[in-house]
């Protein structure tokens, strides 16, 4: 077996900077380790910080799950799921990541296959032990109740959990306490893969590394700013989880209420966890509720994704059913600050959009008066962070054509991605958080308080969408949602970024 | 022969963004036709826009010279020195170029062969007239009496002087005496090449066709300014005017003076003439007296340039001549008003540095606070715009390193110039400011208001080194001039940019 440290070979031209600084031995649990999210996402994770050199020697990964899987039947699983995505290069590497897999098979409400576990992981008493819960949330607080009493919950043993954290604020002080009866804050680790995103990670690094931006970032200086999460698919497999959610509530109470609060956050004394978080919790706690004439639902009906056509939401949930679940929704809401009151914060998701687009825009205000006439349009400068499909922070800049006459402008994307500069491959979101994991860096994770003070704004729009009788606005399949969302921002005299794009 | 608005073929993958908009038919009389700046400039800039195709078929080169030229010994001069630069598809634009070509020879101080020139201007009246005085500036006044005197200047006449104008606020006054008594000041046309740079011009546009920099401009985020213009030749042919002149008046008084206004003006009301010049001015009349500590003078010895040895100071002007000139000189100084009170402006320029090298660099404070921790170093960022060797500007900022773990930071340069965005030719300062010439624009050229101004900041410093007998330090050409000027900015805690760059 390769040693640790030893890594695949680095592309050309690809520059020293991405230093693999290896963590310390960990072992990590998957609870769910057949499920979905561990075959698309931890797993390859995993291998991918293992093929880089950076998971030591000692390092084992005990999937869990209710299949009758031994060690050997769950290494040919994860060979067939990730082996076809291998390069030429990586091969050389595949073996040692194989050995370190094991499997355990358990009911995570019941005694059943604990003691197999605790075998499992004999002998790492003095390792960070993750116990990643990759399953459905009614399982958490069991599942905690059960590792505690088994003894399994070590002093470096932290706990990931995966969104939804309930599906109001009750619920979600129900599992928060669940878990937080037999776990310390601490070491819980509520995951936001957004969070993990390489762009948004240089968004922080952009307002406060710098000087140049922190002092435009307010109302002063910034028009608005939009958050867009647009996907191209429908239910997929989650038809009955995702009819019982809906938009606002799968997608808005997480992920694009925490790129809002990194957004729009004081600067933190320091980058560290409570410091961070602490002024996530300020701005969540600042969001002005929204005015009912201030949020569009949408339900998508029949139509066509780049040429193929796609059956109605009603028609995806099948067997005649019909749903007011909204799959697609636009807010405008505020936050009622020093910082940033009047600058309206649109916020915008939904499935079956014309394109999987998720990104951030900080649109700055007009100059106050152009020099260069009334002939000359000046576009106002915007800061675009790109999540998907691709990453990336272009800034829209005004500047000189190159010519020998007059004062010709015009409006320049400027790449901030340093994507030329930086000749690495980016590593997707779920590496960088298993590794803060493992380093006990809760920084990008969210506290209790905070997925609390989410579902606060998020409980009275639900509450006031259920006592109504109004059906979401229907959209056709492949368009960017009901024409009311774009009214939502047309009246306030803007436009939805990607048709200025 | 070609028809006007036929050029050269564009470039592969040259965008039409840079169209060329034609002139209105002109005259261009060249005084000094034969010499040194008409043959390595003008006539280059005037071949350059016919070539594109942006000078109309009527317009006509009048080149006037002491020498005995006809017109086709005045073509064939012509022929030898700009042939060798022409590219094979530039060739078949080369006949019409040369036939536009005419030549004078006259007695710019006499009577003789002025009325050749008005024969050679005779069915030009209704066009636009350039006369370009590249000559001593001691001719200046006799040139204009008899362009005056002969009928010659037209309501559509416009007067072109090169630098220097004056040696000091006495003797520049007496030339725009001279020339202003016959010649309306709406009429003269100052030229500093140094503002008709791509990169200079587009500085303008940074600043205020986008809402995002002016916000920052100012001493609440940028620390000091530094303006360097470095060459590495010596005296080349000018010994006795430069030995009389120095870096001071010579460099400094104008284009270094220049930069500086720019940079520093507040935004005029409209980028127009007056308004432009008028912000100018006021910058000029708030410069602080240089304190006698805040100036080193040098003047460089023997020493090696890119691995060639070269003579000193006193052995290039020869005859066993020693001097006081000075070859380099580096000052620091403020502007006395609001927005500027407190940064310094740090100024620099010399013959036989390091390397050619002419920049502005605007140096942001540093962030306030770091959040990242002691181990992290954080870069303050600057904007650095580049006027030679090569045009560009370039912004220094920090940024993450793509990483999947911690916040690791590292400052990056980002290229403003949009080269790839604009795959065009940058044409010449002469190329554009010829042109503004012929649209009577004059906002990049000097007003009568502003080289007084200038001189009565620089009049001061000459005097008290005229009135002491102090000599300039040494420095070793291929240096950076002499030890004191790094104490200069040293002792501030700053740092010349080359020396961190």
């Amino acid at each position: 077996m390769l040693a640790p440290g030893i890594g695949r070979p680095k592309l050309e031209g690809q520059c020293a900077l991405s230093q693999i600084i290896p963590v310390a031995p960990f072992d990590c649990v998957v609870f769910g380790g057949t499920g979905d999210l561990a075959t698309r996402k931890l797993l390859p994770a995993l291998w991918h910080r293992d093929a880089d050199g950076q998971i030591p020697a000692e390092a084992r990964i005990v999937a869990v799950s209710r299949k009758n899987f031994d060690d050997a039947a769950y290494r040919k699983f994860v060979e067939e799921n990730l082996r076809p995505q291998l390069t030429a290069d990586e091969k050389p590497l595949w073996a040692r990541f194989l050995a370190r897999l094991r499997h355990v098979t358990l009911d995570a409400e019941g005694e059943q296959g604990w003691p197999a576990l605790a075998d499992a992981l004999k002998g790492g008493d003095a390792y960070v032990r993750v116990v990643y819960l990759a399953t459905s949330p009614k399982f958490f607080g069991p599942i905690a109740r059960r590792l505690v009493k088994q003894g399994l919950v070590t002093p470096l043993t932290r706990l990931v959990v995966e969104k939804p954290i309930g599906s109001d604020l009750a619920s979600a002080r129900r599992i928060n306490d669940e878990i937080g009866a037999v776990i310390e804050e601490s070491a819980i680790y509520r995951i936001d893969h957004y969070l993990g995103k390489e762009t948004v990670q240089n968004l922080i690094a952009l307002r406060f590394a710098n000087s140049m931006f922190e002092p435009l970032w307010s109302s002063q200086w910034i028009d608005h700013v939009q958050i867009t999460v647009a996907e191209t698919v429908g239910l997929e497999s989650r038809a009955d989880y995702y009819d019982g959610s809906g938009a606002l509530r799968d997608m808005v109470q997480n992920h694009l209420v925490q790129l809002l609060c990194l957004v729009a956050m004081e600067p933190p004394r320091a980058f560290a966890a409570d410091a961070v978080r602490d002024e996530k919790l300020k701005v969540l706690r600042a969001l002005s509720p929204v005015a009912p004439g201030s949020v569009v639902r949408g339900q998508y009906v029949a139509g066509a994704i780049a040429g193929t056509a796609v059956r109605s939401y009603a028609d995806d949930l099948g067997k005649g059913r019909t749903s007011r679940t909204e799959t697609f929704v636009a807010i405008k809401t505020e936050i009622a600050n020093w910082r940033w009151a009047g600058v309206p914060f649109y916020l915008r998701t939904g499935k079956r959009l014309a394109s999987k687009n998720s990104e951030i825009v900080i649109a700055f205000k007009p100059v106050p008066h152009s020099l260069f006439g009334e002939g000359v349009k000046l576009e106002a400068n915007r800061l675009v962070v790109r999540l998907q499909p691709d990453e990336g922070i272009t800034l829209r800049l005004m500047t000189k054509e190159p010519g020998p006459g007059g004062m010709r402008l015009r409006a320049a994307p400027l790449d901030l991605s340093f994507a030329e500069e930086f000749s690495v491959r980016f590593p997707e979101a779920y590496e960088r958080l298993l590794m803060d994991v493992v380093r006990g860096n809760q920084t990008l994770f969210m506290r209790r308080d905070e997925v609390e003070a989410a579902w606060s704004w998020i409980d009275p729009l639900v509450r006031e969408w259920e006592r109504g009788s109004e059906a979401p606005k229907s959209y056709v399949a492949g368009s960017w949602g009901p024409a009311a969302a774009t009214a939502l921002i047309e009246r306030d005299g803007r436009t939805w970024h990607e048709e200025l794009a």
